[in-house]
């Protein structure tokens, strides 16, 4: 203890009591944490210390370790020793240790682990002697001087990789495992002569030299950028740091009685309740999840070694019981006993997320609210993924294992780096690689789905693309990856870099070319748990949907009306575009009134629809919106054709397109500017809108239009608008001899609307906030052009999220506060909404749901996504949850 | 009095007592108000009464006149036949009137008047009989129904003006005045005839009812076009109505003894102290003003009358020291006594102004700080309005009167429509008329200056171009305008529409072509207003200025700085554009490297030059802001061109131009992107700003630079281009051995930097606001693109200003405060500006000063302007004087 530090930095746990306890986390990471519980729960783990997470960034800060950490470890140490009857560098019965990172949150694959720390030529011989087995020690110092190297002392591992290679060829075995002690002996002094060489230092001796060297490699880890992409891509803190644990070793090496595996409670796959994993007879644990030897299903285990088996089936129960969640365990075998190395919680897809908390509740281990609370709400994402269209034609070319739902077509990219730069510019990639390694996690998180030939169900391939919710097909047996000749051969066909190729992660089927996707089919458990959601919510879901297809989509998802329906939609094809062309050419109103004329019927017919889709639930229709030169053409020939269709001559129509030529597209003529300037398109779209209103009401449907006014920087826009739109609803309710009842709003999308709220408020009876835009004026950004800047700006810390993502709450928030209490200050029962893409983005509909708006509305996908956010968002008001929780 | 009044709604004044008192403009108008305190003052005033400007509004409400009202008005009859001992109606002494429109704020031929009201055939015996002189009677009748039927019946002028043209023609007179009486009561009878049978209804023969008719047209004429669009230009509000003023008729065309004129205390033009105007000799008023016959200059007056006009001199002097201020007053000679029929506050031009103010403060009239307080700072521009280049080779055409200073070349228009339509298009116009009518207005608003052919320095054209600052050459005699064939004639010489012509307001010459125009030479009364102007106020003034030159030219006009260098600017010519290019062009760092190389000793010369220019005072540097294809060919041959400059492909060159091309440039990659996206750009530029700083300082040179890093959305942006910055500085300064002080701030001209400005405020030193920009995001409007309807906006009122001239206080302006004071939250000693054109708009001043910002900065000429625009807002903080009168 020093005078700087009251609290211990170093936690002991072994004999069944620990320092520790699974609460501290902040302290001693998810691995320590676990390993300090499981001690404490009289599961046999090996003994060992943790180093708290805060020593790694006062280490990374000082590049040093302070005096009194240095003799805290010591002291562990000898406790450590007292415990296991062993002696740290002895040369009898040698401790030996492995040295694991384990940060406060997961991050799996991220930090180096070292096993076997404390071998040197003088305890190997203790450990052969002790173990009876000079083959294992040798082994196990091979292993150390390799992952000592590469994770350490930071050489490459290919020399030392083709060594093992040149070793085992020389004596005719397949596995590593075979080889002779005299191989390993040899192995041993080429891999520290090879290391002298490269790293200019002699390879350490001394076990302590080796212990801080391990230590400080694994604090060095939390700065590599594998570890920086993930904490960005998972929003977590910098500060927090790594535990560093240090656990003596037990040896799944041991022999054809050993073994080393890992296993999850539950299927993470599916979410079925049975144990999960795979393990390696006579192996230690790097084997099993870097996907080098060919695993067994953990089911085999029950046959090879049935005690072993029923005691990790035991201890399984236990541990799900006691943190009431699926458990992913790493455990070693040694000589026919299971020792648990580590428990946390279990990463899981989408799918199987749902089952789990269902099935949970009904066991009794959760409640509902905790069901809804724990679902990451864009892990639904999976569910609602894409799958291959039943019927279309498909070109199987091979299939592995199902290592993460959803299909996905791109083109074959043979590196992270390439996928990446590819996808920046808007290409759909499949990230094909012998096995994935964390070096590869940037390409995963930027492609569309993963491929790989190697590698299991809990391989990094299959672990991370869960994770991060990608498509992934692992271990394609067949396939041949060449990475460096940017091709792949598999059945004795060839698919080269760029060609399409098409995965389904969820039956693990590998297909040539570009399928056709559709959406999936929900499971029970999914309705199950979105009614469980929807009793909880306050704030209601709508879709955000232009045609009556994308309405009746958005009801199948469960939304509540219609939050946004851009009308600009209903005009881009065929005789509408040619009509809404004619509007445009036409230089007098009265031409225009005659091709509104011929609009009016299209559009009417189409409001009618989808008001029936919606079944009496609102309906927000947007008054025309988009530069009107977004309907022209651009290249000549297609001038010339639009010309000729006008019968007009095509000089005077490319006039026209040049004279709609716009410096600043974005925010120049549109909006309710276009219906000010030409106040005919308004007339006919609000006779459009009340015409269909009244048609369904005639038949006895309900019906909720609610006309939204764009882009109002100003209330005399609105009032204007409102004046024309009102009379026209007039009329039109004269005209039909009923009345339906409406709500004229305008969507808050420019910074001006906010600022001056209460004013529009007097007139506008909501607001939806178009999120998009207010982003684009708020930062000065177009979304069209960001993409020469913005990728730049989230490599390097500039901005956290994309703004156009993830809700800017700090600036566009902002905003959005302002304007909703000022709205509110003049009209009490001004209904609020966002329409922004932002309304299915879990963290945005918190933030909505925290400013008492009425509603999100989002893209029909992302409606489940939004309805469960929301649920969370009550449930953690309430504090019926840890939100930190839910949402890691 | 009725129920709904408890105040009087008729004011009479009469016999040496009045009603009312000059500071009831509000109640009376401008007009009624002069009227009554003239009355007060013992000046002869035919007697009458005014009828109360809030009768207007409810009578355009109610399009009808209350019953008391009417009562209160046949009252002031009563009492108006007891004064004058006259009969309204009566075929003895006749009481007849005049009635005239007096809105409370001067608005000079916007409302109508009708003289001699009370004529019919009965009548215009008495007037006959009484005044013994038929000719006058049925001359003035004659009057009394053209000028009714034109302005109560709104009757085409036109057949009026042909028959008595006919009946001149006949007669074989030139002058109206000189037919014969027989033909007056013909043209009466054709008069009658040809109204009824135009309207549809006998000429009113009735004396109430052609009174109530006149009263009702008063009422109208608030809401012409006209009326419409001068309330617009000065911001005044609809809601005040106009009073009507009722007063008894003196004639000034009884002869040769009588006459009638406008006269002010002062030179409107250049502020000489002596009695200045026009007269007629047996005339009535709409003579002099209409401009259809020929004026005599009011020195004429001294010889022709020397009773009359010594009268009129004593009573201007009691006028002016009474109101001290400059009059503007109407008279009429009857029979040789003077009536005055209307005193107001004389417009004048901004060189009058600025002289008045002096001399008076001289004169002991007001004080300084009322001097400073009084002057318009918009007048100013008239000041500084540029001249005719003396060596510039001028083709003289004609000379005319010099009617409002300033010079202007612009193209001809003949019409106030079509220059409206071409100015809105951005073109240059010289509205050339052959008289003006108030039907001009919205033309001579638009134009660049106007030309005319007829009217004396008192005729509308003169009065108007004056008042709305614009350079104007009245009465060019030798011009013959053919407004339907568009073309002018003189000497022998033709110019059509579009031709290009000169005019200079000062001198009243007027020549062919396009003339070379520069900055004008400012007065000693200039100098001693703008330094009392300085002693006031708390705001610093600086300059935008992006060269040596411009830097030099705002120290000439005061300024204490530059608040904008925009270093793009330097980049934009020769060798320099070149280099900007190639750095452009360039695919790597070091291309771009050795490009900026280049442009580096260019930019240390124009920093060194502009520091030295600035003699101390601080200098804010802007990096680079535009988008970087500003700086890039479009046209395929200069594509071709630079190519060849560059030594590159011309394909290649064009890939790059393409690939540059923004959606939306002015939110793309700009401002502080491009110095972070670059840094080796913020590099360069914050070097050359240090080494001329340094060369500066060590050769004793003060120097104050201010670095402004652009567009900043967000603090981090602004914390990694200050690093940069700031590294380079202190890297310069051990190069140079010498330290020189500096702030480092930035500019705040997207909402995101005001919402967020306690953020960045923690960062930046200051804090200049762009309005430009802030005002385009906060809208989403960008200038380039708002011409297609924020023209429209304005003339219908969707708008009240344009924000891009006058700050949006109610949006931009909320954002501004907000950032003010977050920023101040911070750092209470953050310097904070503005930079936008703003800065040179006198209530976007005030608003600047209301908020405590340290400086506002803007384009050379309008330096002044602000510096009296600051003065002004410190001196209605200490409530010296009424802002109301300051500015209207």
């Amino acid at each position: 203890m020093s005078g700087t530090y009251s609290q211990p930095s170093v936690y002991f746990f072994g004999q069944g009591r620990a320092d520790g306890t699974a609460t501290m986390k902040d302290v001693l990471g998810g691995k320590g944490a676990g390993l300090a519980e499981m001690t404490n729960l009289g599961i046999p783990v090996p003994p060992g210390f943790t180093i708290a997470a805060s020593l790694c960034i006062t280490y990374l800060e000082t590049q040093q370790f302070p005096p009194w950490l240095r003799s805290q470890v010591e002291t562990s140490l000898q406790r450590l020793e007292a415990a296991t009857n062993r002696h740290f560098g002895g040369s009898e019965r040698p401790l030996l240790v492995s040295v694991r990172s384990g940060a406060p949150v997961s991050m799996p694959g991220m930090m180096e682990t070292i096993l076997n720390l404390g071998l040197n030529d003088r305890t190997v011989a203790g450990l052969g002697k002790e173990s009876g087995n000079e083959q294992f020690a040798w082994d196990s110092y091979r292993r150390f001087v390799q992952m000592y190297s590469a994770v350490v002392l930071d050489l490459d591992k290919g020399p030392f990789e083709k060594m093992l290679e040149a070793a085992k060829h020389r004596a005719g075995v397949e596995r590593d495992i075979d080889l002779p002690t005299a191989e390993f002996k040899a192995l041993v002094k080429q891999f520290k002569a090879h290391a002298e060489k490269a790293s200019g230092k002699p390879f350490p001796d001394d076990p302590m030299e080796q212990l801080w060297g391990a230590i400080a490699a694994v604090f060095e880890s939390w700065h590599t950028r594998r570890a920086i992409d993930y904490r960005k891509l998972h929003n977590l803190p910098d500060s927090m740091g790594t535990a560093v644990n240090i656990v003596t070793m037990v040896y799944g090496n041991l022999g054809e009685d050993s073994g080393t595996g890992v296993a999850f409670t539950r299927d993470p796959s599916t979410g079925e309740r049975q144990l999960y994993g795979e393990y390696l007879i006579n192996a230690q644990g790097e084997d099993v999840v870097s996907g080098t030897r060919h695993v067994e299903p953990i089911a085999r285990l029950k046959e090879q070694m049935p005690a072993a088996y029923a005691e990790l089936d035991r201890i399984a129960r236990i541990l799900e019981r006691h943190f009431r969640d699926v458990q992913d365990m790493e455990f070693t075998i040694e000589r026919g006993k299971l020792y648990m190395l580590q428990t946390r919680r279990g990463q899981r897809s989408g799918q199987a997320a749902v089952r789990i908390a269902c099935e949970m509740v009904d066991e009794g281990l959760i409640d509902q609210d905790e069901a809804v609370a724990r679902i990451p709400p864009n892990d639904l994402n999976q569910l609602l993924h894409p799958m291959i269209n039943q019927s279309s034609k498909v070109d199987l070319l091979t299939s592995g294992l199902p290592a993460s739902p959803g299909a996905a077509s791109g083109k074959v990219s043979f590196s992270a780096d390439e996928a990446e730069a590819l996808a920046k510019k808007g290409k759909a990639i499949i990230l094909v690689r012998r096995e994935t390694s964390p070096e590869d996690f940037h390409g995963m998180v930027a492609a569309k789905g993963i491929l790989t030939a190697r590698g299991g169900m809990t391989s990094h391939a299959a672990v991370v693309a869960r994770g991060i919710g990608k498509p992934c097909v692992a271990s394609a047996q067949k396939l041949t990856v060449d990475e460096e000749h940017g091709c792949l051969s598999v059945n004795g066909r060839e698919l080269k870099a760029g060609d399409w190729i098409t995965i389904d992660g969820g039956s693990g089927k590998v297909y040539a070319g570009k399928a056709e996707l559709q959406a999936p089919v929900l499971s029970a458990e999914f309705t199950r748990l979105m009614e469980w959601a929807d009793k909880k919510r306050h704030l209601k879901v709508r879709v955000n949907a232009d045609t009556p297809a994308d309405a009746h989509k958005g009801r199948d998802f469960g939304a509540e009306g219609i939050g946004l329906c851009r009308t600009e939609h209903m005009f881009f094809e065929g005789d509408r575009l040619v009509a809404m062309r004619e509007m445009i050419l036409a230089q007098d109103l009265e031409g225009r009134k005659r091709a509104l004329a011929k609009l009016l019927p299209m559009q009417r017919g189409d409001f009618e629809s989808i008001f029936r889709a919606m079944e009496g639930y609102p309906v927000t229709i947007r008054l025309l919106d988009p530069p009107l030169h977004e309907f022209l053409p651009h290249a000549r020939e297609e001038v010339e054709e639009m010309a000729k269709a006008l019968g007009k001559p095509a000089e005077e129509v490319q006039r026209v397109v040049d004279s709609m030529r716009e410096a600043n597209p974005m925010l120049g003529l549109r909006g309710c500017r276009l219906g000010i300037t030409y106040p005919e398109i308004t007339q006919m779209q609000a006779r459009a809108i009340f015409e269909a209103a009244c048609a369904v009401a005639l038949r006895k449907g309900r019906v909720q239009p609610e006309v939204m006014i764009p882009l109002v920087a100003n209330v005399v826009e609105f009032r204007k608008q409102a004046l024309i739109i009102r009379e026209v609803a007039e009329q039109v309710f004269r005209e039909k001899q009923i009345t339906v009842p409406y709500l004229l709003g305008t969507m808050i999308e420019l910074p001006r609307a906010a600022l001056t709220a209460d004013e529009i408020a007097r007139e506008a009876q909501f607001f939806s906030f178009g999120t998009n835009d207010l982003t684009q004026t708020t930062w000065g950004l177009s979304r069209d052009d960001a993409g020469r800047f913005l990728p730049y700006y989230l490599e390097n810390g500039i901005v956290e999220d994309d703004p156009f993502q993830v809700l800017d709450q700090a600036g566009v928030g902002k905003l959005i506060e302002m304007a909703a209490s000022l709205g509110r200050k003049t009209r009490a029962d001004l209904k609020l909404g966002i329409c922004g893409e932002h309304g299915g983005e879990p963290r945005s509909v918190t933030f909505c749901d925290s400013l008492g708006m009425n509603y999100v509305s989002c893209s029909p996908y992302r409606v489940p996504i939004a309805r469960l956010a929301a649920a969370q968002s009550s449930l953690s008001e309430r504090g019926t949850v840890d939100r930190t929780r839910a949402t890691v």
